[in-house]
């Protein structure tokens, strides 16, 4: 792990400024990474991602090792050769998708029997095997196999999990064959804050060069995801990176970065902008909204994106109403934009000890979405997200 | 109509080059425009046609009139503003889409009622608003309002379209008031030589500043387009460019340009790309198929264009098989790249005198796709389209 390194430059309360090095360079941080579930961010090129600044992203191995397969990616080069993208690679661990499989899948101790979402096909993850197929892909940074438990979840289960994956996460790192991969440990305990400091402190003594938490962002109340995290963190080595699993929206990143997180990722800024939601500083707009129908502005006055710096609101209209591919990707570009712009301002904050200031005053100025509606959202994803792959 | 001229620079037999002078710039001869149907060349964006180094883009009247409307995009700057093209546009008539729309449009001496594809609400173009409609678009190029006839077409009804679609030509110039745009005259005549070259004599006679060629590439037989093609392009002057409308095969290209063509557009590339067909020096390859599973080669070896100079064949595969939208993006770039090319390296030949044999050694490479094959293709576009069209 010669190669792989955190260098924490600077904090203001528990947020952090840092640089993370890795052997396809290195990453600011606080950052955010775009999602690249099947080796391309969807809709974008590595060019785009390029003049958008991502300095990483993230390969779903789950996904990646159904389809195309990760001795067919190792055969063309890695992640990095076969989807042309030079900067760090992220994997995750396929646990999240797997455990998202509800009826389609079966959990022991050896590891998850799992059917395909698609063909239905048998397969069974391990530790040691999630592992190999990492190895394989090549990222820079792996996530071992561990258990993601669901909100609400009785704690015997929670704590059940949480050993499970503490054990697995011990088997990952004894599997590992390449020593130019950081592997990081996730934590776990579900909303059980003694267990939350429990997997942090077990983890933590296991010496990982950086850690994430997981089963947070899961359909759970922003306070008791905040009130985790901090329990999930506190136990945690200062001078290794923390990646918080999952989370996206610009609220979530900052208070994620006050609480001490240095990386995130999540779906939701392209999810969003393929369905023609728009992140600006006042929240979130639906570019489709009648009252955009004239509208010769920019998605956002003074941004600086591809999108913005070129097309009206008017234009984008029209892309999203006929259906054209290109409204998918300036909306994409423009919400990718927005996430890393904020995450490069945080860390400017940081640095010159302003965050604290800084956050108040976007969060004064970005209407949220309300909870209720937040909730109902994320159960309407699960629900879809289950049947479609109940059906596979 | 001053700011529009053409120079003939060169012929090789009644092959030509030239250049044609817009208010937006100009553009080297023989051409291939893309079609960028809803203001927007689809997958693509004004900087990757750029790139392609595209000249000229060819927008939609009937799609346009119906969505966002014409005075929309009037208020946005016109169709270069709108969708953010410096370069020269064409708007074709509407002609062919409204006359696709088979039971849902009737035909007067006035103009054409029909129904819209979208919401079933009736409309009536004539050749006065559809010259309004594109004054409104602002292209560079506009086409009047035609009527397309099918094939086969009873002699009968093919002569009295065509004298119908000669007088819409000289109300559509009476109508027009901005003196930047070049109205075309359309060639029209179905499958009957003496209709054909009527046709192009009388339009000749009104002394149009270029002349389209419409009603080919209907379903026909490629040696009666062919014929039709000599018939139609004969009588017309040559100091004025002309406009092959729909054809866009490598192999028709070629063809027509042999035949005294300076222009032409389609969706076929484009729409081919989507469909995950690719254009190769030796023909069209499916990048679905098994034997590309692990091919670590480009699409086209020695091709310069962003998807070869960075992407395998693998990769491609495996953007289709997911459904990625970056899969039609470069497969849309690697078409309209190898027609572009073709179309440049067509004219420097002319230039050089070497077009003959250069088509010659071009097409002994190309195995084009047989003729019942190809036929059986446009019947069932045809039949699609229309399917479609009947249920709005």
């Amino acid at each position: 792990m010669t190669s792989f390194s955190f260098d924490l430059l600077a904090r203001e309360g528990r947020a952090r400024a840092g640089l993370l090095h890795t052997p396809h360079g290195d990453v600011p941080t606080p950052m955010f990474m775009p999602v690249g579930t099947q080796a391309t961010v969807k809709t974008l090129s590595p060019d785009e991602l390029h003049q958008l600044d991502a300095h990483i992203v993230l390969g779903n191995t789950y996904h990646l090792y159904l389809r195309p397969g990760a001795d067919l990616v190792a055969e063309l080069g890695g992640l990095h050769g076969f989807m042309r993208w030079e900067r760090p690679i992220l994997t995750d661990s396929g646990g999240f998708q797997v455990f998202s499989l509800a009826d389609n899948r079966s959990i022991a101790e050896e590891g998850v029997t799992f059917r395909s979402h698609i063909d239905g096909s048998s397969h069974l993850f391990t530790p040691e095997s999630v592992v190999a197929v990492e190895e394989q892909l090549g990222a820079d940074i792996i996530m071992p196999l561990d258990e993601c438990t669901p909100y609400p979840c009785p704690r015997d289960y929670a704590e059940e999990a949480m050993e499970r994956t503490h054990r697995w996460a011990g088997r990952a790192r004894a599997a590992q064959h390449r020593t130019d991969q950081a592997l990081f440990g996730i934590v776990q305990g579900s909303f059980y804050p003694d267990l939350r400091r429990r997997s942090a402190e077990t983890l933590a003594g296991m010496d990982f060069p950086g850690y994430a938490i997981g089963g947070l962002s899961v359909g759970e109340p922003k306070d008791l995801m905040h009130e985790m995290l901090e329990h999930s963190i506190a136990p945690l080595p200062e001078e290794r990176p923390r990646h918080l699993l999952g989370v996206g929206s610009p609220e979530d990143l900052l208070e994620g970065i006050e609480r001490g997180v240095d990386m995130f990722d999540c779906v939701m800024p392209t999810r969003m902008a393929r369905n023609g939601t728009l992140l600006v500083r006042s929240g979130r707009v639906n570019i489709r909204n009648a009252q955009y129908e004239r509208d010769a502005g920019p998605v956002q006055e003074d941004c600086e994106c591809y999108a913005c710096r070129n097309f009206s609101r008017a234009y984008l209209r029209h892309l999203f109403r006929s259906r054209e591919i290109l409204g998918l990707r300036l909306a994409t570009i423009h919400n990718l934009h927005f996430l890393l712009d904020l995450m490069g301002q945080a860390r400017q904050h940081i640095l010159a000890g302003s965050f604290a200031r800084f956050k108040e005053q976007f969060l004064a100025g970005y209407h949220t979405v309300p909870e209720k509606v937040r909730l109902a959202e994320a159960a309407q994803r699960r629900q879809a997200r289950q049947s479609a792959q109940s059906n596979p």
